[in-house]
Protein backbone atom coordinates (compact mmCIF):
# COMPACT_ATOMS: atom_id res chain seq x y z
CA UNK A 1 0.00 0.00 0.00
CA UNK A 2 0.78 3.54 -0.66
CA UNK A 3 2.08 5.27 2.63
CA UNK A 4 2.85 8.97 2.80
CA UNK A 5 4.29 9.74 6.03
CA UNK A 6 5.32 12.74 7.95
CA UNK A 7 8.75 13.36 10.19
CA UNK A 8 9.48 16.09 12.29
CA UNK A 9 13.58 15.80 13.24
CA UNK A 10 15.82 17.93 14.97
CA UNK A 11 17.55 20.37 12.28
CA UNK A 12 21.17 18.23 11.61
CA UNK A 13 21.58 16.83 8.52
CA UNK A 14 23.02 13.20 9.54
CA UNK A 15 19.37 12.67 10.87
CA UNK A 16 17.96 12.55 7.38
CA UNK A 17 20.49 9.85 6.40
CA UNK A 18 19.89 7.60 9.75
CA UNK A 19 15.58 8.38 8.57
CA UNK A 20 16.42 6.99 5.24
CA UNK A 21 18.45 4.33 6.26
CA UNK A 22 15.76 2.92 8.21
CA UNK A 23 13.77 2.37 5.14
CA UNK A 24 16.55 1.66 2.94
CA UNK A 25 18.05 -1.13 5.21
CA UNK A 26 15.12 -2.88 4.74
CA UNK A 27 15.24 -2.35 0.97
CA UNK A 28 12.20 -0.30 1.13
CA UNK A 29 11.91 2.19 -1.94
CA UNK A 30 11.19 5.85 -1.31
CA UNK A 31 8.98 7.43 -4.49
CA UNK A 32 9.55 10.37 -2.77
CA UNK A 33 10.94 12.73 -0.38
CA UNK A 34 11.45 16.50 1.09
CA UNK A 35 12.92 18.35 3.59
CA UNK A 36 12.57 21.47 4.56
CA UNK A 37 12.56 23.49 8.14
CA UNK A 38 8.97 23.99 9.35
CA UNK A 39 7.74 27.21 11.50
CA UNK A 40 10.33 26.33 14.29
CA UNK A 41 14.41 27.13 12.91
CA UNK A 42 15.60 23.75 14.90
CA UNK A 43 13.34 21.22 13.24
CA UNK A 44 12.99 19.85 10.08
CA UNK A 45 9.83 18.01 8.67
CA UNK A 46 10.25 15.46 6.33
CA UNK A 47 7.65 14.56 4.24
CA UNK A 48 8.06 10.88 2.04
CA UNK A 49 5.90 8.38 -0.07
CA UNK A 50 6.73 5.01 0.18
CA UNK A 51 5.07 1.68 -0.79
CA UNK A 52 5.12 -1.93 0.88
CA UNK A 53 3.79 -4.47 3.54
CA UNK A 54 2.11 -2.18 6.10
CA UNK A 55 3.29 -4.72 8.79
CA UNK A 56 6.75 -3.58 8.14
CA UNK A 57 6.35 0.15 7.66
CA UNK A 58 4.19 0.15 11.28
CA UNK A 59 7.33 -1.59 12.51
CA UNK A 60 9.63 1.22 10.60
CA UNK A 61 7.34 3.94 12.41
CA UNK A 62 7.89 2.71 15.75
CA UNK A 63 11.68 2.93 15.12
CA UNK A 64 11.40 6.33 13.96
CA UNK A 65 9.62 6.95 17.13
CA UNK A 66 12.52 5.97 19.02
CA UNK A 67 15.07 7.84 16.90
CA UNK A 68 16.40 10.92 18.91
CA UNK A 69 16.56 13.60 17.06
CA UNK A 70 12.97 12.94 15.76
CA UNK A 71 10.06 14.83 17.64
CA UNK A 72 6.70 13.38 15.72
CA UNK A 73 5.69 11.04 13.01
CA UNK A 74 2.49 10.78 11.47
CA UNK A 75 1.36 8.26 8.88
CA UNK A 76 -1.45 9.93 6.90
CA UNK A 77 -2.59 7.15 4.93
CA UNK A 78 -5.48 6.32 7.22
CA UNK A 79 -6.11 9.84 7.44
CA UNK A 80 -7.95 12.54 4.97
CA UNK A 81 -5.33 14.43 3.48
CA UNK A 82 -4.23 17.25 1.28
CA UNK A 83 -1.09 16.04 -0.86
CA UNK A 84 -0.14 18.49 -3.74
CA UNK A 85 3.50 18.47 -5.69
CA UNK A 86 5.06 21.24 -7.16
CA UNK A 87 6.82 20.06 -11.00
CA UNK A 88 8.78 22.42 -13.55
CA UNK A 89 8.81 21.01 -17.11
CA UNK A 90 11.11 22.41 -19.61
CA UNK A 91 9.17 21.29 -22.77
CA UNK A 92 9.76 22.26 -26.61
CA UNK A 93 8.18 25.32 -27.37
CA UNK A 94 8.87 25.62 -31.66
CA UNK A 95 6.30 27.14 -33.92
CA UNK A 96 4.85 23.45 -34.01
CA UNK A 97 4.23 22.63 -30.51
CA UNK A 98 3.70 26.02 -29.30
CA UNK A 99 0.06 27.07 -29.04
CA UNK A 100 -0.73 23.73 -28.23
CA UNK A 101 1.34 23.99 -24.96
CA UNK A 102 0.11 27.34 -24.17
CA UNK A 103 -3.30 26.00 -24.62
CA UNK A 104 -2.63 22.61 -21.91
CA UNK A 105 -1.00 25.57 -19.82
CA UNK A 106 -4.57 26.96 -19.69
CA UNK A 107 -6.35 24.19 -19.20
CA UNK A 108 -4.51 22.99 -16.25
CA UNK A 109 -3.59 26.45 -14.56
CA UNK A 110 -0.22 26.16 -14.55
CA UNK A 111 2.52 28.84 -15.01
CA UNK A 112 5.31 29.68 -17.79
CA UNK A 113 7.91 31.11 -15.58
CA UNK A 114 11.18 31.06 -18.38
CA UNK A 115 10.91 31.22 -22.35
CA UNK A 116 13.13 30.88 -25.03
CA UNK A 117 12.82 30.99 -28.30
CA UNK A 118 11.96 26.89 -28.51
CA UNK A 119 11.68 26.09 -24.87
CA UNK A 120 8.95 26.90 -22.34
CA UNK A 121 9.73 26.45 -18.12
CA UNK A 122 6.62 25.44 -16.90
CA UNK A 123 5.43 25.19 -13.22
CA UNK A 124 2.47 23.46 -12.80
CA UNK A 125 1.29 22.37 -9.03
CA UNK A 126 -1.71 19.58 -8.23
CA UNK A 127 -2.27 16.54 -6.60
CA UNK A 128 -0.91 12.98 -8.61
CA UNK A 129 -3.68 12.29 -10.77
CA UNK A 130 -3.45 16.24 -12.46
CA UNK A 131 0.65 15.72 -12.51
CA UNK A 132 0.28 12.62 -13.79
CA UNK A 133 -2.56 13.52 -16.64
CA UNK A 134 -0.73 17.05 -17.85
CA UNK A 135 3.23 15.00 -17.95
CA UNK A 136 1.18 12.35 -20.32
CA UNK A 137 -0.59 15.26 -22.38
CA UNK A 138 2.77 17.15 -22.64
CA UNK A 139 5.36 14.14 -23.57
CA UNK A 140 4.15 13.86 -27.31
CA UNK A 141 5.46 18.16 -27.52
CA UNK A 142 8.44 17.09 -26.37
CA UNK A 143 9.89 17.04 -22.64
CA UNK A 144 13.94 18.23 -22.39
CA UNK A 145 14.07 18.44 -18.40
CA UNK A 146 11.57 17.60 -15.43
CA UNK A 147 12.12 18.61 -11.56
CA UNK A 148 9.28 17.51 -9.26
CA UNK A 149 9.17 18.52 -5.71
CA UNK A 150 7.86 15.28 -4.31
CA UNK A 151 4.68 15.19 -2.69
CA UNK A 152 4.36 17.57 0.26
CA UNK A 153 0.68 16.61 2.83
CA UNK A 154 -1.24 17.56 5.18
CA UNK A 155 -3.39 16.19 7.26
CA UNK A 156 -7.01 17.90 6.74
CA UNK A 157 -8.32 19.32 9.63
CA UNK A 158 -11.30 17.73 10.27
CA UNK A 159 -9.35 14.32 10.80
CA UNK A 160 -6.87 15.45 12.25
CA UNK A 161 -5.58 12.71 14.67
CA UNK A 162 -3.87 15.32 17.51
CA UNK A 163 -6.98 17.53 17.46
CA UNK B 1 27.30 31.38 -0.38
CA UNK B 2 24.12 29.87 -0.94
CA UNK B 3 24.28 26.98 -3.74
CA UNK B 4 21.45 25.08 -5.57
CA UNK B 5 22.64 21.77 -6.49
CA UNK B 6 20.58 18.89 -8.82
CA UNK B 7 21.87 15.99 -8.81
CA UNK B 8 20.76 12.53 -11.28
CA UNK B 9 21.27 9.67 -9.17
CA UNK B 10 20.21 5.88 -9.96
CA UNK B 11 16.26 5.25 -8.53
CA UNK B 12 17.76 3.14 -5.37
CA UNK B 13 17.35 4.47 -1.92
CA UNK B 14 20.61 4.01 -0.47
CA UNK B 15 21.75 6.64 -3.04
CA UNK B 16 20.37 9.55 -1.24
CA UNK B 17 21.79 8.14 1.75
CA UNK B 18 25.23 8.28 0.28
CA UNK B 19 24.59 11.82 -1.62
CA UNK B 20 23.71 12.98 2.21
CA UNK B 21 26.22 11.87 3.66
CA UNK B 22 29.32 13.55 1.80
CA UNK B 23 27.90 16.45 2.79
CA UNK B 24 26.76 15.65 6.50
CA UNK B 25 30.02 14.09 6.80
CA UNK B 26 31.64 17.63 6.24
CA UNK B 27 29.57 19.35 8.57
CA UNK B 28 27.60 21.05 5.87
CA UNK B 29 23.77 21.52 6.63
CA UNK B 30 21.33 21.30 3.87
CA UNK B 31 19.19 23.64 3.89
CA UNK B 32 16.39 22.17 1.84
CA UNK B 33 16.39 18.63 0.04
CA UNK B 34 14.04 16.84 -2.05
CA UNK B 35 13.96 13.77 -4.06
CA UNK B 36 11.18 12.63 -7.09
CA UNK B 37 11.55 10.43 -10.02
CA UNK B 38 12.37 11.80 -13.25
CA UNK B 39 10.82 11.28 -17.19
CA UNK B 40 13.02 8.10 -16.90
CA UNK B 41 11.93 5.80 -13.71
CA UNK B 42 15.14 4.68 -13.45
CA UNK B 43 16.78 7.75 -12.50
CA UNK B 44 15.63 10.27 -9.56
CA UNK B 45 16.47 14.10 -9.59
CA UNK B 46 18.18 15.63 -6.36
CA UNK B 47 17.29 19.31 -5.59
CA UNK B 48 18.99 20.44 -2.61
CA UNK B 49 19.79 24.11 -1.21
CA UNK B 50 23.28 24.37 0.88
CA UNK B 51 25.32 26.97 2.30
CA UNK B 52 29.14 27.04 2.82
CA UNK B 53 32.47 27.98 1.60
CA UNK B 54 32.44 27.54 -2.42
CA UNK B 55 35.83 26.08 -2.80
CA UNK B 56 34.73 22.82 0.05
CA UNK B 57 31.48 22.62 -2.18
CA UNK B 58 33.32 22.27 -5.45
CA UNK B 59 34.78 19.50 -3.96
CA UNK B 60 32.38 17.87 -2.58
CA UNK B 61 30.21 18.18 -6.08
CA UNK B 62 33.54 16.40 -7.68
CA UNK B 63 33.46 13.73 -5.23
CA UNK B 64 29.72 13.38 -6.06
CA UNK B 65 30.59 13.05 -9.93
CA UNK B 66 32.92 9.80 -8.89
CA UNK B 67 29.65 8.31 -7.21
CA UNK B 68 28.68 5.10 -9.22
CA UNK B 69 25.15 5.94 -9.25
CA UNK B 70 25.73 9.54 -9.71
CA UNK B 71 24.82 10.16 -13.38
CA UNK B 72 25.42 14.15 -13.12
CA UNK B 73 25.46 16.79 -11.23
CA UNK B 74 24.47 20.72 -11.97
CA UNK B 75 25.52 23.56 -9.45
CA UNK B 76 23.42 26.38 -10.64
CA UNK B 77 24.73 28.69 -8.63
CA UNK B 78 26.48 30.58 -11.42
CA UNK B 79 23.55 29.95 -13.92
CA UNK B 80 20.50 31.96 -14.47
CA UNK B 81 17.93 30.07 -13.06
CA UNK B 82 14.24 29.77 -11.93
CA UNK B 83 13.60 27.90 -8.72
CA UNK B 84 10.31 27.59 -7.28
CA UNK B 85 8.90 26.07 -3.66
CA UNK B 86 5.71 25.25 -2.99
CA UNK B 87 4.34 25.55 0.65
CA UNK B 88 1.27 24.04 2.20
CA UNK B 89 0.27 26.00 5.64
CA UNK B 90 -2.91 25.12 8.16
CA UNK B 91 -3.54 28.68 9.79
CA UNK B 92 -6.39 30.08 11.91
CA UNK B 93 -9.31 31.34 9.89
CA UNK B 94 -11.46 31.99 12.69
CA UNK B 95 -14.32 35.25 12.34
CA UNK B 96 -11.59 37.08 13.23
CA UNK B 97 -8.96 36.40 11.09
CA UNK B 98 -10.59 34.66 8.24
CA UNK B 99 -11.35 38.04 5.97
CA UNK B 100 -7.35 38.87 6.46
CA UNK B 101 -6.55 35.61 5.19
CA UNK B 102 -8.46 35.74 2.84
CA UNK B 103 -7.65 38.68 1.23
CA UNK B 104 -3.79 37.85 1.65
CA UNK B 105 -4.62 34.96 -0.12
CA UNK B 106 -5.69 36.90 -2.98
CA UNK B 107 -2.84 39.05 -3.09
CA UNK B 108 -0.54 36.74 -3.34
CA UNK B 109 -2.57 34.29 -5.69
CA UNK B 110 -2.60 31.44 -3.23
CA UNK B 111 -4.95 28.71 -3.16
CA UNK B 112 -7.48 27.68 0.07
CA UNK B 113 -7.34 23.86 -0.66
CA UNK B 114 -9.13 22.60 2.76
CA UNK B 115 -11.33 24.41 4.99
CA UNK B 116 -12.53 23.72 8.19
CA UNK B 117 -14.94 25.73 11.04
CA UNK B 118 -11.54 27.56 12.09
CA UNK B 119 -8.63 26.76 10.02
CA UNK B 120 -7.65 27.10 6.35
CA UNK B 121 -5.14 24.87 4.75
CA UNK B 122 -3.21 27.53 2.00
CA UNK B 123 -0.97 26.03 -0.88
CA UNK B 124 1.43 28.44 -2.25
CA UNK B 125 4.02 28.46 -4.67
CA UNK B 126 6.72 30.93 -5.50
CA UNK B 127 10.48 31.88 -4.91
CA UNK B 128 12.36 32.05 -1.73
CA UNK B 129 11.59 35.59 -1.13
CA UNK B 130 7.38 35.37 -2.28
CA UNK B 131 7.03 32.28 0.26
CA UNK B 132 8.98 34.46 2.74
CA UNK B 133 7.00 37.36 2.80
CA UNK B 134 3.59 35.58 2.89
CA UNK B 135 4.58 33.67 5.52
CA UNK B 136 5.81 36.63 7.74
CA UNK B 137 2.20 38.53 7.15
CA UNK B 138 0.34 35.14 7.50
CA UNK B 139 2.27 34.41 10.89
CA UNK B 140 0.28 37.49 13.05
CA UNK B 141 -2.93 34.77 12.01
CA UNK B 142 -1.67 31.58 13.86
CA UNK B 143 0.64 29.67 11.78
CA UNK B 144 -1.05 25.76 13.42
CA UNK B 145 1.41 24.06 10.47
CA UNK B 146 3.47 24.29 7.64
CA UNK B 147 4.61 21.07 5.22
CA UNK B 148 7.58 22.90 2.69
CA UNK B 149 8.80 21.43 -0.77
CA UNK B 150 12.28 23.02 -0.33
CA UNK B 151 13.33 24.52 -3.50
CA UNK B 152 12.68 23.18 -6.80
CA UNK B 153 15.17 24.40 -9.56
CA UNK B 154 15.74 24.57 -13.12
CA UNK B 155 18.93 26.31 -15.29
CA UNK B 156 17.03 28.71 -17.83
CA UNK B 157 17.57 27.35 -21.24
CA UNK B 158 19.69 30.66 -22.65
CA UNK B 159 21.86 30.08 -19.95
CA UNK B 160 22.43 26.00 -20.03
CA UNK B 161 25.57 24.70 -19.92
CA UNK B 162 24.86 21.67 -21.61
CA UNK B 163 23.43 23.03 -25.02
Amino acid sequence: MRHTIAVWVQNEFGVLTRVANLFSGRGFNIESLCVAPTEDPEISRITMVTRGDDAVIDQIIKQLRRLLPVHRVEDMTGFAHVERELVLVKVRADDETRTEVTRLVEIFRCKIIDASHDTFVIEVTGDAGKIEAFLNLLKPMGIKEIARSGAVAMVRTAADPDL
